[in-house]
């Protein structure tokens, strides 16, 4: 069975299958959302208005035996940036759509009865659109609940919880976990606000087996595969830190280095850090129950995620990741991980980004909203957002919206969206990366933080301003080729120190498209596709100007290193025009 | 006694006196404010940080006996809308800081203490900073009358109320009215919330008799200031239309020409429409007493301005403009002009702008926060803005932040600014003013309406969407350098009508100045000073994906003439680059 396109539009809520062009069938995940959104979205239409799409597309090798390649691309012109977006997870879904030879879902046109909402219902050689019904206005956990049984357990599910249907800027999109119910989100950029403008509460995919994913030269991707998996076995970031500790093994790490953003982006170090990292949750895991080394999709041999149970052993949120242990922890002043944990759990239920939340949090405590260091208030606070109170829409709309909302200077966003868990004045290429990269702050979008904090791909001083805008477009050229891959940007630790991985990475492609990708290549189509969504966002109206980080870092020295952001704007305007 | 600038650094609570240049010399109003915040802010600023500045400057001929020419110009980055902004209002206080011979005030830095205000005490020879003590959190009308209290009645008082102390971003600068308190606001782009960012609660003017205005060419100006005062006895419009009926005079005209944008810019007739006029305002001031006929400030002669009593008799509001019969009426499907004084009132009181205001509770009700034509409602809404209520500060945060924060798609804003009371799609050349005016949608920028609806300065069909680019461009340059004398812009009909009012307008500037500019000049130096506001936009990130109107003004017919705004992108781009 070939690969095929579902349009589905809202407005008429028909569903088509259309062929898949020559031009789509070599791209996936990343590149293939970018290039549907750029070639059928006008960059300046109102993201919730009816002119916006929607597209979901797994990476190249999704759904083959590829290690740790189940990512779920979800594209669209964000609500909350104004850019072009995308955002990745993991999950069931990501490999059941590949398995039915799904190359791209776009979703489009908007729903016409106001408050009624959709599921998009996916199995082989079927896809309907259904009322959502009793599912409108559900958190995530009850959502997946009642479709498992109706459904059955077995299958993925793609979903909004109440602020996605609110169409609140910081709603994220839920995927599915293995174990778990929801927790692997799409989060950033607002992308559950656009599903929620379309009035689909839900894609649900029954899919079984290997399905049918066309492999164009199986030899060649069998030996990729195979180098790909003795690399991620060998390297110890991939091998054992992230699966013994979980990406929150960085808590203590950045902390040390004075790069863990506390108090709203005041200070670099947090006095409760070692209360809040992987450690205490690999801790935990002994001693509650809960688990480390948990896979977030089917085939992932890195197992970077977790599960963190209450203190009486019973189930409380999973995955607790670093971004969302700093965003309400060292960047809220909380030190109570359970307190960590359930803010963690509330953003899973009602479908919120956690890192754009804590940013939100950090600033509503900068206003005097509630004390920094308070996590039963900011418990308190973000389980308003659920509500749709006038708080709780004020705290849904994210860390720049609240930041407007009570008058605060010191708002830690770029181009809207919130600045993660490195800070940039201890770290300058991650600067370099959030204030350039085509989707505002995200440190996935060029983690050189491999580079300045962890020495991985050699070793960078990340206190230097020097030469920071070629190590951030290195990470973010390299970047958009893995999201496009379907590959767990993870896989790039070891891919960056050794070559046999790379090339093992590059062979799992070729075998699978049946194209002759060189190193080369790699960066050429990162740069391409880069070009690609920086020509939109010129045709929606940004410039350089928005190339910035927040001014405060400007002006405002940061302890204990007492820098200042000091990376030219030459050099941040050079990183996409070299 | 020369003209000087006053510096007042609320940082460091000092106030300096400097010389002012021989550049600075020859511009007065919105050419001297805008001139000074392109010198000295940065375009890539937070608008209530640090950096930005908020200066004051009278007109050229401001203080002079030239009639109509009381206008303070105030400008500064605006946080609503994130460009160079100038607003300007009559009142008190401009012929006074005039006659101090201050040429501008610029106020710059921030208070340091958090919640802590200050105002600005000036007499002749002497400017000080005090604590504002009991003034902090009082609205206007209470403010005034404590100053009144303390200082005497014959004095001008610049001031903010609760929505600038909040820092929203619809909070207007309040300038005091001859007789009746607070009311005429530079209302527009949230300059109240930048002087509540710098700790400034109020500046206070005492000065009495004619001042030292110097005046170069005595002879010219007597004689330009009796051709002009001439002109506007001598036309319809400042002679009769303006003072018997107010500019609220336009509900009934725009509602034939079906351009009242009505329930949130979704018609362009309003059933309600003659139940909210200046003829009801008329007819009132005969039966409830009021005022129409009544002077802004002090040597008006247009007298375009009124005051509007309760049924029993007593002092409602003043004035009742039409872009806030409209805002609160028609846009609301408000027909009960009782209601929509009271909502004026509240906006003079809390210090917002009427027109954003009155588009916010269009959105608000667009959203089904509260029903559409509920005047009652509505009031209980704004009068949350002043409580500082989680509701309150969306609606302070004005139009387009309330559409955010209920992700309502149809939201009528340029650049974040409300569209106020025309109707782009029935009268196209406002439209062009609104998509490419410096400082967001603003009917003051270029107001074509004259030609298109008034047949003043000629005649042009609105539904046309032919020849309005240089329509808008030409009361484009004419407005800012009207708006730079000191003129109240409504001169303009006679201006623009009579050749000899014209030659007045400029008689008294040369007279005042020493100058020789000719009309030539009077296009070129306005082209020239819209250029250095544009400037300034765009090195702070705007492009011409910004010079648009709302998406859905493209694609959602108006009824009752059923267009859409068809005015090609490429005139929009024109109207600047010609």
């Amino acid at each position: 069975m070939g690969k095929f396109i579902l349009r589905v539009n809202m407005s008429d809520l028909s569903v088509k299958k259309e062929d898949v062009s020559e031009k789509y069938r070599v791209l996936g995940g990343r590149a293939l959302t970018s290039t549907i959104v750029a070639a059928e979205v006008k960059p300046t239409c109102h993201p919730l208005g009816p002119h916006n799409k929607l597209v979901f597309a797994p990476g190249i090798v999704t759904g083959t035996t590829a290690p740790s390649s189940g990512r779920l691309s979800v594209g669209a012109k964000s609500p909350l940036t104004g850019t072009i977006k995308e955002a990745n997870a993991g999950g069931i879904p990501a490999q059941k759509i590949a398995r039915l030879g799904i190359h791209a879902i776009i979703v489009e046109g908007l729903q016409k009865e106001k408050g009624k909402f959709y599921i998009l219902k996916l199995a082989q050689g079927t896809a309907v659109l259904e009322e959502a019904g009793q599912l409108t206005g559900k958190g995530m956990y009850e959502t997946n609940k009642l479709i498992w049984q109706k459904y059955g357990e077995d299958i993925g599910i793609i979903g909004i919880g109440p602020a996605g249907e609110m169409k609140m800027l910081n709603a994220g999109v839920s995927c599915n976990d293995p174990e778990n119910g929801p927790g692997r989100y799409a989060g950033r950029g607002g992308l559950g606000a656009v599903m929620g403008s379309k009035g689909l509460k839900a894609i649900i995919v029954e899919q079984k087996g290997p399905g049918d994913v066309a492999i164009a030269n199986p030899d060649l991707f069998k030996q990729g595969q195979q180098k790909l998996a003795k690399g991620l076995a060998d390297h110890a970031v991939t091998s054992q830190a992230l699966p013994t500790y979980g990406t929150a093994v960085l808590v203590n790490i950045l902390n040390e280095a004075g790069g863990l953003p506390t108090r709203n982006f005041s200070a670099g170090k947090f006095e409760g850090a070692s209360k809040t990292g992987g450690e205490v949750i690999n801790e935990w895991a002994k001693t509650r129950g809960g688990k480390v080394g948990h896979a977030c999709h089917h085939g992932c041999v890195i197992k970077c995620s977790n599960v963190v149970n209450h203190p009486d052993g019973t189930y409380h949120v999973s995955p607790l990741e670093y971004e969302t242990a700093w965003a309400f922890g060292a960047n809220c002043e909380i030190d109570n991980l359970d307190d960590i944990a359930e803010l963690n759990r509330i953003c899973n239920d009602v479908g919120l980004d956690t890192i754009d939340s804590g940013g939100t949090i950090g600033v509503a405590m900068e206003a005097g909203i509630i004390p920094f260091g308070d996590g039963k208030k900011a418990i308190e606070l973000l389980n308003e957002v659920g509500k749709g109170s006038p708080i709780g829409r004020i705290i849904g709309n994210g860390t720049a919206f609240t930041g407007k909302a009570f008058g605060v200077v010191r708002v830690p966003v770029v181009k809207g969206q919130s600045i993660p868990a490195y800070e940039p004045r201890a770290v300058k290429g991650i600067g370099v990366t959030f204030a350039t990269a085509t989707m505002g702050a995200d440190h996935t979008a060029g983690y050189t933080i491999a580079t300045e904090i962890l020495s991985v791909g050699g070793k960078a001083d990340p206190l230097a301003a020097a030469e920071k805008g070629a190590l951030a477009r290195g990470f973010q050229t390299a970047t958009i080729f893995i999201d496009s891959t379907g590959y767990c940007l993870f896989i790039a630790f070891a891919v960056l120190d050794l070559p046999d991985a790379f090339q093992g990475m590059l062979d799992t492609v070729n075998g699978v498209l049946g194209t002759g990708y060189t190193a080369e290549d790699f960066n050429c189509l990162g740069a391409e596709w880069l070009t690609l969504e920086r020509k939109f966002n010129e045709a929606a109206g940004f410039t350089k100007a928005d190339d910035r980080l927040p001014e405060f870092m400007y002006y405002e020295k940061l302890p204990p290193h007492n820098h200042v952001y000091d990376v030219p704007d030459e050099v941040l305007d050079s990183v996409h025009s070299s």
